[in-house]
């Protein structure tokens, strides 16, 4: 009698994930949406969240009778994490790396395209007005990056081989940090919020991290200075950004991600001057699903031979906190 | 008796440079405007031209009785010499170093902003719009620099730290180039524009540059290539532009500089799609007004000491070859 074959339950909307014809011969993939899933979860050993934005997971939870391993295709797993999740055994891991370039790309040009004034310019071209104006320079500039996580490093990386100076939070404290310097703990967030010219959130949601930018931090900005946001909407309390952008107490926000996706037609941050609105993309480049299930494949190629797999998330911390473990422990 | 005082002219429009006090100390300080720039010029041994749009030094020449130097609040001549000046003992120099910083930093902002489809994101953002897109990473992408001036050196330099990659077009080739690597002529920009993702202007208009980027050139692009001009207008070939953009042969074009500015508010460029109309300001940062000061002051010094001046214009080349001459040759 032949061994069973490994079951790979695959959470989808109506696409797919590409590349997935060698998985297809080593495991029998069960491809579900939101209301299969408990059926395709019976007796499946993997669970690939391929529609991370999905929280089918939790209520197909009691149907995984032989879950040992759990990816997820999205850096963020603040969506995925339930405590009967947390508590139990199965391993998670994530899509640590595949957004790291991409989003620091974003940020850098986000900065210049407000350093540039770029938003009035396209607006004057509408309008077929020549307008000059002086604008700023970012060389010398100083942004303070809220995160340390891979997408942090790489943004800040990037920032400083684009002139500026960098400062970096983090959980913990650290005097010595190959990309930062030294990192600052999120307890000094107000000492180093008054130097900024640009406040990048690139954090994790977890329950330290929620909340963090709220109206006293808005308060410490300098009033020409910028909040970009390419974390989760709520490290950041909406209506206190809302308050500080409308009374003029900060330069403007840059905004990826929101409390609620897609943000409402009739939210005020669209029409707001001095916001950019943009639609969770900012790690999204051309060829990010081929290099997701890339990782995944690897990922899976490890699993099957009993290797450590490549960003295992600490459930407790809501992040990687190392790059390998081991899901066989 | 006392020596007389040396006579400065100087041509702006209605607001004058800031920061002339010291030079006001040290020398009689003529400011004119186009109309009275001949009775200013009349035994006046230098000239600051601060109005750099103007051309009322072409006009006012044959009132120029004692002048041996010339100096333009700019980094480009092309607007400056006449025959009469290219021929005569003046010396020119100009505002060469100045603006490279700043230019660098907005070419890599429209380039980030063109991959990472800014313009879509603003316009969808007014109309309230969530639509999520994939969009370009730069690192890796190949850039085409023309011009190797100090602005196409800064410009190479920071594209370069942004993970692009960069090949240079220069008058003559060069197999070792500090910036660059290797520079080539422009003889070979016809192999070169096939693989270039973005061809970006920083060169001077000479007659050597007049017209270089033509049909032929565009029909060489790739069709997802952007052109970037913050050089001259005239160093494209407008009509041929236009057709490139209007048939889809190229990307698109970020540009700053036109045949004639203000851009005509009937210009069909100002409402195309895949077109960036910038007022050339590419290289105005605030604080910008002081630094040119600050470099003539420099150089007025060294002139009042007999000493070398800066950026030294080769009157028939067009630009400044060498960083330092002497005006008391």
């Amino acid at each position: 009698m032949a061994a069973a074959r490994t079951v790979l339950a695959v959470l989808c909307d109506q696409q797919r994930p590409p590349d997935m014809q060698r998985i297809e011969t080593l495991a029998e993939v069960r491809y579900a949406d939101a209301a299969s899933l408990p059926a395709a979860m019976r007796g499946a050993e993997a669970l690939l969240v391929w529609d991370f934005l999905s929280t089918a997971v939790a209520d197909a939870w009691p149907a995984a009778d032989r879950l040992r391993w759990m990816h997820i295709a999205s850096a963020g797993v603040d969506r995925l994490l339930f405590p009967e999740l947390v508590d139990s055994s199965v391993v998670v891991t994530n899509s640590r790396g595949v957004f790291d370039r991409p989003i620091a790309e974003y940020v850098l040009g986000l900065i210049l395209a407000i350093a540039k004034d770029l938003g009035t310019t396209l607006g004057l071209q509408r309008q077929r007005t020549w307008r000059h104006r002086e604008t700023r320079c970012v060389d010398g500039e100083h942004a303070l990056v809220v995160g340390t996580g891979s997408i942090g490093r790489a943004t800040g990386r990037l920032l400083r081989a684009a002139g500026m100076t960098v400062t970096a939070v983090g959980r913990t404290a650290r005097s010595q940090d190959p990309d930062f310097g030294a990192v600052h703990a999120s307890e000094d967030l107000d000492e180093l919020i008054p130097a900024a010219d640009y406040v990048i959130v690139t954090a994790p949601l977890t329950d330290s991290t929620r909340g963090m930018l709220d109206a006293h931090a808005f308060a410490g900005m300098k009033s020409s200075a910028w909040l970009v946001n390419v974390g989760r909407g709520a490290i950041v309390v909406e209506a206190d950004l809302l308050h500080a952008l409308e009374s003029g107490q900060i330069g403007g926000a840059a905004l990826d991600v929101f409390d609620e996706e897609p943000l409402p037609p009739d939210h005020p941050l669209w029409a707001l001057p001095n916001v950019v609105v943009s639609p969770h993309m900012s790690g999204d480049v051309v060829g990010w699903l081929r290099a997701l299930v890339a990782l995944f494949t690897e990922n899976f190629d490890r699993w099957q031979a009993g290797e450590p797999l490549r960003n295992v998330v600490d459930k407790s911390a809501g992040f990687v906190a190392t790059g390998c473990s081991s899901a066989h422990e």
